[in-house]
C-alpha cells in the first residue's frame, strides 16, 4: 500500500516538473522576444537622435560661417549638442547605438561571436581590465629583456643561449596577439582607439613570429652575430619604460577628460600625447627618442643583412618592419599633436572672443 | 528678421534634441534594469527546476534499485524527466541556466569579456559556424602538407626549403589557437565537448610553437635530417583525411541525435565514435590507425634525437608531446566507445524486458 502511494506521489511530482519546464520555456521565449522588441525600439530612437544631432551640428556650423548666426549663440548651441551626444554615448543608452563592425581579426580567431557588452558598466570594466593588463605587461616588458641582458654579461659570458631568447619571443607573440584581440574588443565596445595602434600590434605579432624562426647563432664571433638580438632587447627595455609612463599618463588624462565630460570613457589613446599636465614634457621626448631608436635598430639589422654577417631573410624582414613601425608611430604621434594644438588654438580664439564681447 | 526667426527655430530644435537625449537615457536605464530583474527571476526558476529534476532522478533510481518501483514505471518517469531537461536545455530557457565558468585560456587572450550568446539561436549559429570552420580547416589540413610533399619530390629534389615549412608551422599555430579559442567559447555556450579535445589543441599549439624554433637543416644528408619533418607531414595529411570523415560523421550523428531528442545541439564530440550508421566501421579503424601512426612519428623523432642525427631539444620535446597526444587520444576514444556500448547494452536490456512484459 505504502509503495503504491509513494509511486503515485512521485508520478505526480514528475508531472509537475514537466509542466514547470514547459512553463519556463514559454516565459523564457516571451521574455526574449519582448526584450528584443524593446531594444529594437530604443535602437531606432538612438539612431535617429544621433543623426539629428549630426545634422544640427553641421547646420549650425554652416549658419555660423555664413554669419547668419552670432558666435556666442553658435557656441552655446554647439555645446548643448555636444552634451546631448555625451548623454547618449556615455550613459546606458550607449548600448543601443549601432556597434562598429567587428573586424576580420576577431572573426578569424573567434568566429562570429558577439564581444560587445550589453551594459555600459560591463564595458567600463573591460576597459579597466585592459588598463591593468597593460600595466602588468609593461612591467614584464621591462623585466624580461633586462634579465636576459644581465644574465648575458654575468653568467653567459656575452653569448645568449637560444632557449631563453626564444621563450621571450614566444611570450612577445602571445602578448601582442592578446593585445590585438583586446583592442579589437574595445573597439567593438565603442572605444575610439586609433586604428594605427592596432595595426602596430599586428606588425609586432608578425615580427615576433618571424623572429622565432630566426636561428640564434652562438660561438664563434658570438658578439657580432648576436648584435641584432642585443639591440632588439635594448629597444624592448626602453619600450617597457615608455609603456609604464604612457599608462600612467593615459589613465590620468582619461580621468581628467571624463571629469571634464569631453571624452567617452572607452577612448584608448595609446601613444596619443595631449593634455595639460607637465608629464607631457617627459613623455613626448621619450616617445620620439624611442621611435628614433626603433628606426636605428631596424637600419642596423638591414645593414647586418646586407654586409652579410647574418644573411637570413628574417633579419631583412624584421629590419624593414621595425623601420615601418617607427615611421608609422612617428606620423601618428605628430598627427595627434597637430590635432591637439589646433584644438587648443581654437579654444583660445573662442575664449578671447568671448572676453572681447 | 529672417535671421532671428531661423535662430529661434534652431535654438528650439536643439533644446528638443537635448530633451530627447535625456529621455532616451532614462528609458535605456529603466529597460536595462527591468531586463536584469526579469532575467534574475527566470534564472532562479531555471536553477531550482534543474535541481528538482536531478533530485527526482536519483530518487527514482534508488527506489527502482530497492525494488520499490516497478521497472516500466521507473523507465517512463525517467524518460519524462529527460524530456523536461531537454525542454530547458535546448529551448530559449537555456540562456537562463548558470553558465560554465569561462576558463583561464579565454581570460588570458581576451580579458574578462562575456562570450556567451544571450539567445539560443545565436548559440546554434556559433556552433554551425564552428562546424563549417572545421570543414574548411580539414581541407587545408589535407592540402597544405600534400603540396609540400609533392613539391619536395618534384621541384625541390628531396630537400624541403625552410620557408614553406615554417609558413606551414605558423599556420598550424594560428589554426590550433583559433580552434582552442572557439572550443572554449562553445563550452561557455553550454557545449558538452570533452575537455581532452581542448587539451589536445593546447598540446598541438605548444608543438607548433616549438617546431617553429626548430631549424630545418638542408644539404648534405638532407633526406636523413628531414626524416622527422617528412613523417610529420605524412601524419598531418592522414589527420586531414580523418578530420574530413569525422566532420561528416559528427554532423550526421548530431542531426540524428537532435531528431531523437537525445542530445543538446551544442554537443561537440570531436573524435567521439558512437552511433548507428555504418560509417563508424570506417571511422574507428582510421582513428586507431592514426593514433598508432602519431605514436610512431613521436617515437621516430625520439630515436633520431637519441641516435644523434638531430640533437636539438625541440626534436625530443615534439617526440614526447606526440606520444602523449597519441596515448591521450587512444584512451579517450576507448572511453567513449565503452560508454557507448554500455549505454547500448542498457537500452537492449530495457527493450527485451519490456518485450517480455
Amino acid at each position: 500500500m505504502e509503495r503504491v502511494e509513494e509511486s503515485a506521489d512521485k508520478i505526480e511530482e514528475v508531472g509537475r516538473v514537466v509542466e514547470q519546464a514547459r512553463e519556463l520555456q514559454e516565459s523564457g521565449a516571451s521574455l526574449i522576444s519582448k526584450i528584443s522588441n524593446d531594444e529594437q525600439f530604443l535602437r531606432q530612437k538612438a539612431n535617429s537622435l544621433e543623426s539629428s544631432i549630426r545634422r544640427l551640428r553641421s547646420l549650425i556650423n554652416s549658419l555660423h560661417s555664413q554669419k547668419l548666426l552670432d558666435s556666442r549663440l553658435a557656441n552655446k548651441l554647439e555645446e548643448d549638442l555636444q552634451r546631448a551626444r555625451c548623454v547618449i554615448t556615455d550613459g546606458d543608452a550607449a548600448v543601443f547605438l549601432p556597434a562598429k563592425a567587428q573586424g576580420r581579426f576577431l572573426r578569424m580567431f573567434l568566429g562570429p561571436i558577439n564581444v560587445r557588452a550589453s551594459r555600459k558598466d560591463v564595458q567600463l570594466k573591460v576597459k579597466e581590465e585592459y588598463n591593468s593588463y597593460r600595466d602588468r605587461t609593461a612591467f614584464l616588458f621591462l623585466l624580461f629583456p633586462l634579465t636576459l641582458l644581465i644574465l648575458r654579461s654575468w653568467i653567459w659570458e656575452g653569448c645568449l643561449p637560444a632557449f631563453p631568447v626564444q621563450l621571450y619571443q614566444a611570450w612577445l607573440l602571445f602578448l601582442y596577439t592578446g593585445l590585438a584581440l583586446r583592442e579589437n574588443i574595445l573597439r567593438a565596445n565603442g572605444s575610439d582607439i586609433r586604428p594605427w595602434w592596432i595595426y602596430h600590434h599586428y606588425c609586432a605579432m608578425v615580427m615576433a613570429l618571424v623572429s622565432l624562426t630566426w636561428e640564434i647563432k652562438g660561438q664563434p664571433n658570438c658578439a657580432q652575430k648576436q648584435r641584432g638580438v642585443e639591440l632588439f632587447l635594448q629597444w624592448a627595455m626602453m619600450q617597457g619604460v615608455a609603456m609604464l609612463l604612457q599608462n600612467r599618463y593615459q589613465r590620468q588624462r582619461l580621468y581628467t577628460r571624463i571629469a571634464l565630460g569631453k571624452a567617452k570613457r572607452m577612448d584608448v589613446v595609446w601613444g596619443e600625447t595631449s593634455g595639460v599636465d607637465g608629464q607631457l614634457w617627459v613623455l613626448c621626448p621619450i616617445l620620439f627618442l624611442m621611435q628614433g631608436f626603433e628606426a636605428y635598430v631596424g637600419l642596423r639589422l638591414l645593414k647586418t643583412a646586407f654586409v652579410g654577417v647574418v644573411s637570413e631573410w628574417q633579419v631583412t624582414f624584421c629590419g624593414i618592419i621595425l623601420v615601418l613601425m617607427a615611421v608609422g608611430n612617428f606620423i601618428n604621434t605628430v598627427q595627434t599633436l597637430v590635432a591637439k594644438s589646433r584644438f587648443k588654438a581654437k579654444m583660445k580664439r573662442t575664449k578671447s572672443k568671448q572676453e572681447l564681447d
